[in-house]
């Protein structure tokens, strides 16, 4: 099921107030009317062409036939009714050929595709992202020839930086780049992992390659960014011969089937051309770029499934009849929906708790991307930032864990129904699986926050969390109902801080390995307090709507309400045993003998 | 992968004492030898038989064909090499035809067969169930006539519980049993998620339906318990008609493919021929024999499940070789193979603790049933059989719930790999899932042991255990390595009773609803304060035989005394926010209105 629009009216709306932005000089040609038009697109095409074929698309998955892929030609009519929306083009500035909508209508749509059909989704998340890239480093030239048909839908991008035995360590990237006369490169050797890296579903495919040109440093800091189209283009943009990319097999996934995972073979024949972005040696960086938006995309996908999921269940609880309630001893009374029985409300709380906190997360860091595109000094858009870069693992990771969970109660709502094929539930928890691992695994995240984004900056980026933190927490205790939640979010905050201290002040002491064991649960027990936060502001928003709401709008803000209930009295205190683990500097896995497993 | 040997061995001869029993008039025949004899017999047939399959029992499961279900040929393999051991009839008295092992032993084979492949192993342990009710509440012609060939492996059993509408509810069970002249019944209805119903991997399948007769109590108290045989059976043992049992459908789950689940139609034609077991209206207590027992069987499954899934992810983080330790910056250095880091570390300690620990609660769970059976006073037995009701919901749901977050974690250490159908820990994922669903949900344990188990008998259940509990606290007490943990066992074992004691005091005052609305969660941290002790129990015998010890001995009891810490550190202080929810009567699910979700 999709993701209900008032839900996604209330983040982008109420909370996250993005019809200002129409006040800044970016945006000034729209007006909430515009966001509207745009996210009733997003609601009718994902109805039409999404959903209807999620399960198809999961059914008969793309198949690696005669070196080509076959897949659903549903597929390829979805997408082009994207395109002809400019869905790909959407967040992207005029002057790129983009409908400069904000990200955080932008990201509402992608969580709206996701939650309807992410294998189909991912195709377009994953061109934007790579135009993206080109659009940021590339040269005026590039732009025109690749980037600006991605934003039309034309061509299609890929991420190629994943070979067989390097995954999580770019560091060990094989695939070289050899400098011609011409300018360009000639490009040998296997890239793993790439999703939507064959298919017939645009004119061409934009590869973005992670490569080493030789003679350059070994590691990160001697890898370069390639453009290597499927087919070349011509500098008229017309096609030129089909590039030496050969698509040497098709992964077979547990879920998110509805796109092509291949490995791709590049230079079989001698004769693979790539085109330099930027600077030698500076691929690394330019892709975290790509990276960086693209990890905030899986989080937005996470969360859409968790929603789906969420609202499949919902329904049937609503309607299926058992049971009685407690204390009804007479067999002779009729049984009752489900939704009446204490454990199932819980683990439908629990649901809605984490999918609807996650997309207040995502949506979050999408209006990040906003206020630093409007931020009219530069200490605003540091600190915009700052910020942001400290929550894009967080926004990854944390509803890639708990909407993973979402699903999973979601399957244990529907009983033995949601373990068939026949209800949606179960696919929805093998498609959410990928997302702890696809775009950096969970426990790479833990060593970037902890290692890197704490640090970083002089800790202005948890500065600035923190201070937005307490600044939420003083408006809601204001409020008697939010009060003790707004409490528990202030001494949270402190508690975390003073665990963060003990953290970095070990690892700048020489005890990294030590310090750093524990990150992944860091990285946990930093969402559940972030989600805290949206939560309470989120509540805060809800309740001051709710004195003049009536009907179903007074029943939307009462669950916001009770959602901030369960997440405070639930799910916070899940964080104290961790944070006390972290405290300890716990050293069981440290001082392990790999002979003792 | 199969369970280590080692690891059953552990448990089972030095943990348990299974030996011992030897003394016992019950199984004065056998020895140790004997044991090992079964043991070997079971991990040949699960090496041969079992695992082999289990990828292509999942690629092509079961098929609804004309009427009749069609599968691989290897499960009737399977099945035949594990009657030809004898293994149904292992833990059955001699008297019915049995080989009289004790459980414990009986148990670990399950869990070699679950591990190697679950889905071929059901049908084994469905028949075991049946024919242990045959035999405690069938007539003697009944015995004779079903469940001596079930122990041979001739026949086959189901049990048929659930229907379309009432899957926890048997209360509305509408299937009919209308009394005939000749002492048998002619029985009307619809039953669904019967594991087993229909194949031909036996000559019969003895279903066991739940019914009732018409004139009956409504609710549980009115349904009766009948054999309904697929091919009817004349009182000389020879072959009758085909009884009217039709296949109405197949489902298609997400896992655990390799065993069929049928919908099954009683009486379409009016003659579908049962037979009564016991009196009328007791058939559910008669059930509950079989489900207690089938309850343990999930948790050996799950257990099964997980072992397989982490010895997979230990042998692959062994291998696979990439990143650097922390701290080397050297690019050029060689990678290492990922066990080094930490975080591959903790979910490889997270796995061992969670699976190995569930492993030690169901063979715990094993030895009482020995215990009751070669008890020579009623006092013992009764504690022993006390101490097993308690422990049966946990016994089926701690490991549902996190030998299914081990099998997550496997995932996680295979990267994109283990999420490919490459690998099987997808698909061990995918079977462990269902742990929670059949056999009763979660939240139906969550009640039966917070709603009944505890307060009943005078709450000797629990004494029982606290009793058990904290004598295992001051053994190890004395021990200094883990002195910590038996501290920390003991104040949780208080902790714990004095939470019981608000809850049970709640719901007696009238207040059950409230008392008994996070139930799950009290299941949840019950679970987690038994595996604790049995870490500390298994961590107290690896000490002392730790002194004896050398080479791969040496490494493998210091492997338990690591995860024996993992588990005090890491997982036991997760009980604590549960314990405070639950003490705080928390009315967050109670207080909700339906429609504000």
């Amino acid at each position: 099921m999709l993701i209900p629009r008032r839900e996604v009216d209330f983040q982008v709306y109420e909370v996250l107030d993005a019809g200002r932005l129409c006040e800044q000089p970016r945006y000034a040609d729209h007006d909430r009317d515009v966001f509207d038009g745009v996210l009733d697109a997003a609601y009718r095409i994902a109805a039409e062409r999404f959903l209807p074929f999620a399960a198809l698309a999961d059914l008969q998955e793309p198949r690696f036939v005669d070196g080509r892929v076959e897949m659903i030609p549903q597929t390829r009519e979805a997408l082009a009714a994207l395109n002809e929306s400019s869905f790909i083009a959407a967040p992207f500035d005029a002057a790129d050929g983009g409908l400069q909508v904000p990200m955080t209508v932008a990201q509402a749509c992608s969580a709206v595709f996701a939650s309807a059909n992410v294998g189909f989704h991912a195709y377009a998340m994953l061109t934007a992202g790579a135009a993206n890239v080109i659009l940021a480093f590339g040269s005026e030239e590039q732009k025109r020839l690749y980037a600006r048909p991605m934003l039309a839908g034309r061509y299609f991008g890929t991420m190629c930086l994943s070979e067989t035995h390097a995954g999580s360590s770019l560091a060990d990237v094989r695939t070289i780049a050899m400098p011609q006369q011409d300018g360009s490169y000639r490009i040998t050797g296997n890239k793993m992992w790439i999703s939507g890296g064959e298919h017939d579903l645009a004119e061409n495919i934009v590869h973005l390659v992670l490569a080493r040109v030789p003679g350059g440093p070994a590691g990160v800091r001697g890898i370069s960014l390639f453009i290597v189209p499927r087919r070349r283009i011509r500098p008229d943009g017309s096609f030129g011969e089909w590039n030496d990319v050969a698509l040497a097999g098709v992964n077979h996934k547990m879920g998110w089937r509805g796109t092509v995972n291949t490995v791709l073979s590049f230079g079989e024949r001698g004769d693979c051309a790539g085109y330099l972005v930027g600077e030698e040696h500076r691929g690394l960086a330019y892709m975290f770029r790509l990276m960086n938006e693209a990890r905030i995309g899986v989080g937005v996908c996470a969360v859409g499934l968790g929603l789906a999921g969420y609202r499949v269940s919902l329904e049937y609880a609503r309607e299926r009849l058992q049971g009685r309630p407690i204390g009804d001893k007479d067999p002779a009374s009729p049984p009752v929906p489900i939704i009446r029985h204490a454990d199932v409300r819980r683990m439908l709380l629990a649901q809605k708790a984490w999918t609807e906190g996650g997309l207040a997360l995502v949506l979050y860091c999408a209006r990040l991307v906003d206020d630093m595109a409007v931020a009219t000094d530069d200490v605003a858009r540091g600190r915009a930032g700052q910020l942001l870069e400290l929550l894009t693992p967080v926004a990854k990771s944390w509803p890639s864990e708990f909407c993973l969970e979402a699903n999973k109660l979601a399957i244990q709502v529907l009983g033995g129904y949601g373990y068939t094929r026949d209800y949606p539930v179960e696919r929805l928890y093998r498609d959410n699986r990928l997302n702890h691992i696809h775009e950096g695994a969970y426990g790479i995240h833990g060593l970037d926050v902890l290692g890197r984004k704490l640090p970083q900056h002089g800790g202005a980026g948890w500065a600035e969390l923190a201070e937005r933190m307490l600044r939420t927490a003083e408006q809601a205790g204001s409020i008697p109902a939010l009060a003790p939640f707004a409490r528990s979010l202030a001494v949270a905050t402190r508690r975390f801080e003073a665990v963060t201290r003990v953290l970095l002040g070990t690892a700048g002491s020489g005890r990294a390995e030590l310090a750093l064991a524990n990150a992944t649960l860091y990285l946990e027990a930093l969402g559940h307090l972030t989600v805290a936060w949206r939560w309470l502001d989120s509540a805060r928003v809800a309740q001051r709507a709710l004195q003049d709401a009536s009907g179903s709008d007074a029943d939307f803000y009462q669950g916001k309400l009770a959602a901030c209930r369960y997440f405070f009295r639930y799910e916070l205190p899940r964080t104290e045993p961790l944070l006390s683990l972290l405290e300890s500097l716990d050293d069981t896995t440290v001082t392990l003998h790999e002979t003792w497993l």
